[in-house]
């Protein structure tokens, strides 16, 4: 049931729980071997962070399309660790924050995190901490240094420090050179097939076994390809909306069919 | 009669009427099918969020050409759904604001907004309240990011909210990454046909049924077609002029045949 | 006589007079219909916000080359109208002031209107009031928004506004947009031939008949046409020019010859 | 004598003779029948707005070459007019003001202005004074719109002025859009040929015509033409160096020589 | 071994050792003859400036790829030199510092350098100092010109310095004119080989030399040559984690393979 | 003795002499015949404004490529003079001041020059003052104003000013217009062939006339030419180094083989 698996990610002690909780708070649904993948990546370098000696620092960075599940994913890794320091970087934070509010709230962050022994930074967004809009392009120059610098920085002796960073403009921070400031990268993709679909509409317990089977042949006729490309927020979203509906099943048909074009 | 629409979509009690009802003052005329599945559909996310419980959050974007009646459809289905809370975020409000004081006031709707458990915020004017014009292009991109953040941010528990945001530039918003804020979308398209001005007329009682009929004519004869593309707002303010002017036929012919062009 | 024109343009009470009369100080010449044409639009503007119910808003924007007159008309029309409240927004009265000081004048000046039942503002060269120039382009975007929220702005219960704008720079404002705010539009020609030229040297009591006739042949012949394409406003200060010189006949022939070119 | 030329300029009484006295401190040459032509319109325009009632404000600009006399002319003209308020507003006055320093220095000189009845502004060099700089280009877009301003606003009732204006970059001045503010423009030509160059080193009794004629033989000579293309500045201050040199003729003749390349 | 590389270079008094032993803290691995001749150049430098009398600033650029061991080398320079003032500035120290703080923290470097008789400044990644950013491009031109001035800049009498900067963006530096602010420049390469990637394994003691060369094999394969392009800080970290990793030698394997795309 | 060269130039009486001395001490080795054409040059323009009555502003450029020894002249010429009032305006005395300051600084300079009868300003490195960077391009528009006014301005009565200015970017000047300000230009080139090479290193006293053509030789055959194009500083640099290394011949090759690629 993928409501445990939300349940199973709350930490021991004292971190800012309710933040992260509501980044993962629709849970993750397993629809497809990549998803064990990844949270097997974090779960990794967890470890790393916490065992090997000679690694005090690994900035990892989560990318992938928009609603592809990467906040929630980081989140997840976050919170099962279990660290004594676990801390969410969001731009839901800064709003209306002035660039130096922006830069002390970062510096804050990363400070306190410099105090403990092991710990998490959960930096979510990135290029929406940067302000970053393509008309322009506009960002702001100040965050966005400030962000290199500690993406790259060692901590002091003795405190080791993983950095879980998302983003949906890689070429963005590509161009911005913030990419070559990650020790690590794992990409985060979108649901890729009609069965990937059957397995969320199942794990959400979404109507019976056959008239999932009838939406799936529908939504597969309607694209003429098996082959599907988009976000598990989106998914999510439709199914909640067709499970309102008074004709769910083809509110979802019609609702992933449009989608894909 | 289309001033009873008016009149039938007063909430309950508290919200700002005043400001929605001057939105929608002049009445929603029911010239097309497509009025009635813009308010059935509007009225629909209403349901939804009052009711499906997962379903916390929804973002919709009502977007159209110049004077196709996008604000006045999205106040009617405001008022209409007699929601405790209802507030309306118009650049009007914010005429000479600085950017932070247009955060300020932004960040204060959403706020309150969280506070009570069944809420619609109408965002007016999207384009506008980022100050956008297209030479340059210039915009405030601290509003915009603001603007960002508030539509995607998952309300607080137990609280829920249905944003209704309008929007003349669907083009802008695509390239300021604001689209993919949005969970819903519904187009306002303008009159299309003469069948439409027609309709109209009649539901402003303009005349008598013959004259009409001559104006729709040598409409339709001076374009060369019987297709139109003119806004709602355009047409009742013609309608209006004739109707003051000595010889209202003709100059109601002029007025449309000249717009067209 | 032409400068009878000016004298029965005084309104019956308290407007700010001398602003708008420097504005109409030289008077009116007919010198063709298209001036008669203008005035009787304007007028049918003036009573309609008078005495139409449906019509609480009309911003109407005159719109030609520099120095044809724009400014001069719409003051005449302004200060026919009577109203009780009649006020210039003119970039000589926001000389030096700040972009916020600009609004803040601005604001007033549609504040105080709201308060009267019956008001005419006269907004003279939008695109001066935003600062604008063409290199880069620059301009005041801050103003501009101001401007767009105030020309579609309806104004409170009970209150009818009549906006007379200007401009020479059409297409600018259509790329800031606020064309489009506008709900109708008077075009303001030059003069464009030379029997409009004799027409205005008539009006000025310039020299006798026989002169005039000369004057006009020579420019004629020495353009190698009967067309003109230049403003009353140079037209009448080379006639004034002329009157001094010592030759006027061939000083004006050679002013108004040089001019074409 | 030409020296005499620069005596006899000195005004009855009180203005700031001694800026103006800088400006035309070399004195004119009457090196050719323009500069006779020049000083004639220009006092023409003077007794225009001393003695016609209908013209209550000219303003003239001085256009022409970097160093061809445009600052020594029109400070010529204003200080022959006998004025009793004369005064001149220049870059060098200006020197490390802010932009709002500046309006208010401009703003200020034209209050004054207009509380005299006759009097004239001599605004020197009106691109410097907006800061102009070709690379970007940039420039006070505030200060070009103090000045828009001012050189079209007409003076309070009985008040007259004068504005004589000097520019070296007219096409700036165009794209600017302050060429339109100008009711009459003066071209102020560079010397065009030798014969000119004879003259000045004749009035500024150079060496003797023998001496002069060879000098002009072998510029001539040097440059395969008689046309030349230079301004009256560098002229004089070529002249005063070859009059401080060991060898003054062949000094001159290389100066002028390599100038013209 | 390695680490006594590391510990060798601790200076005799009190220098910011800290942050400088932080640049160090991996150690300096002798991969290449390359390595010692950077090292040999450095210290002909440190001798140079303390003993040849004409010869009082001497500033080197060490250039090189992103990672290649720049910063490492110059801190190891600057320790081994012993010089009673050594100093570190680096982008580390300067987060979130307006312009004005940044100039003022580098000014008080060197003025503390100009007053010790032998001085080691070490700047270290110039463009970062700059607040560089590849998009507009953007950077802090006031920061700029203050290192432009204080590269160049002679130290006073009797005073003797030497300026160790890296960077990894030379063509950006030469666009901003500081290339040419150096005396000296020395290139910082990559791992250009296999052979290289098998000593760094050696130094590191890791496995055994059979699985060693098993590696370099095996990579070698994958990669279809025995040419490398990576940095030393990325091929120790890929050796720590594969260290950690269950299967080391197939994790470096892949690590090294992956990361030559 | 190209020492004694900077022995002589010391002024009899207060100067800022410390200043200029750095400027110039390297002294100046009279490596060709255009050396001491520069300065004959330079002392014709001393005497002029000492001597001329009618000359009471010269403004001089001396320009040429980075290092080819410009400021180092400029500060010769200036301390030959022997004038009462000898000042420094550079680039290093104003690290990090604003704008205003910079302006302030510039300000103060020329006031003080206005008061003392006969005067030399050095200007040294005009881009540099206005904080020019190609990228872009940037610099600051209000120091270039301020620069621009006073390289013209005329000072006051009985007061005298010879301004000596320095830049390598004359390209750069004439794009900002400030190439029209000065009154005279001055070239400084680059040594230009193998053979002011060996004058160099002979005024030196490197080594001895057999090794100096060897070297000479070589550098020759190394480079296909005997044309060089290589600034005083840096070969003077050169030449140290090589002095300082094991072997000096060949060390010198080396560098000036290198440094013409
Ligand atoms: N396998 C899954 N992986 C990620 N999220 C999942 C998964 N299954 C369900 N979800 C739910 O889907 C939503 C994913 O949204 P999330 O905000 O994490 O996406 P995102 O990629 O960060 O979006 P954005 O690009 O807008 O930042 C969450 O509500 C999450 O609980
Ligand atoms: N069917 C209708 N739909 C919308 N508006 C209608 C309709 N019938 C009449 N109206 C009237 O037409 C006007 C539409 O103007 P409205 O400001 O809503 O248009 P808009 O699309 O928001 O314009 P803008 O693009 O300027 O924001 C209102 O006064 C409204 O009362
Ligand atoms: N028929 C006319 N129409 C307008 N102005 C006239 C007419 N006859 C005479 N005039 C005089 O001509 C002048 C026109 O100048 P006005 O400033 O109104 O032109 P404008 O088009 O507003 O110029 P600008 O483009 O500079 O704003 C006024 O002085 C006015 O008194
Ligand atoms: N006929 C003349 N016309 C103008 N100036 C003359 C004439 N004869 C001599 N002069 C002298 O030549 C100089 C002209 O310089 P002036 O500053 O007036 O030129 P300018 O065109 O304003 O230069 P800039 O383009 O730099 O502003 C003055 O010193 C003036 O006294
Ligand atoms: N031969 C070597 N040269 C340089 N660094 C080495 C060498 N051997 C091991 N190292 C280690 O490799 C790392 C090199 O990282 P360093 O930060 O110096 O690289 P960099 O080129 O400055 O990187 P960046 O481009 O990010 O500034 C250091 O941790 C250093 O201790
Ligand atoms: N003939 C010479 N001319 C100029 N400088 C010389 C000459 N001979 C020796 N020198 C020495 O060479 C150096 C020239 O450096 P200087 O700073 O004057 O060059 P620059 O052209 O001003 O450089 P930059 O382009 O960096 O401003 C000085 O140290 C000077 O003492
Ligand atoms: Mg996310
Ligand atoms: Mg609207
Ligand atoms: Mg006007
Ligand atoms: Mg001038
Ligand atoms: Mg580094
Ligand atoms: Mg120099």
């Amino acid at each position: 049931d993928f409501l445990q698996a939300l349940n199973e990610v709350k930490p021991a002690f004292g971190v800012n729980e309710e933040d992260l909780e509501l980044c993962v708070r629709g849970g993750i649904i397993h629809y497809s071997s990549t998803i064990e993948q990844i949270l097997r990546d974090g779960s990794r370098f967890v470890k790393q962070i916490a065992e090997d000696k000679n690694t005090t620092l690994l900035s990892v960075l989560m990318y992938g399309p928009d609603g592809s599940g990467k906040t929630a994913l980081a989140g997840t890794i976050a919170l099962r660790s279990k660290f004594p320091f676990i801390r969410l970087i969001s731009p839901n934070e800064m709003i209306g924050m002035t660039e130096n509010a922006k830069i002390g709230y970062i510096d804050n962050a990363f400070r306190d995190a410099y105090k403990s022994p092991l710990n998490i930074l959960v930096v979510d967004d990135l290029e929406s901490i940067c302000d970053y809009v393509p008309i322009g392009p506009r960002f702001s120059n100040n965050v966005l240094q400030c962000l290199k610098s500690y993406l790259k920085r060692v901590p002091p002796k003795n405190k080791r420090l993983l950095i879980l960073s998302t983003t949906s403009s890689y070429t963005v921070l590509r161009q911005m050179e913030l990419i070559k400031c990650f020790t690590n990268k794992i990409p985060v993709p979108n649901l890729s097939n009609i069965t990937e679909l059957q397995a969320v509409m199942e794990k959400m317990n979404f109507l019976d076994e056959e008239k999932r089977q009838y939406i799936v042949n529908q939504v597969s006729n309607n694209l003429g390809t098996d082959k599907l490309n988009i976000g598990i927020k989106s998914v999510v979203s439709n199914v909640n909306t067709a499970r309102f509906d008074d004709d769910p099943i083809n509110e979802l048909i019609d609702l992933m069919s449009e989608i894909q074009i």
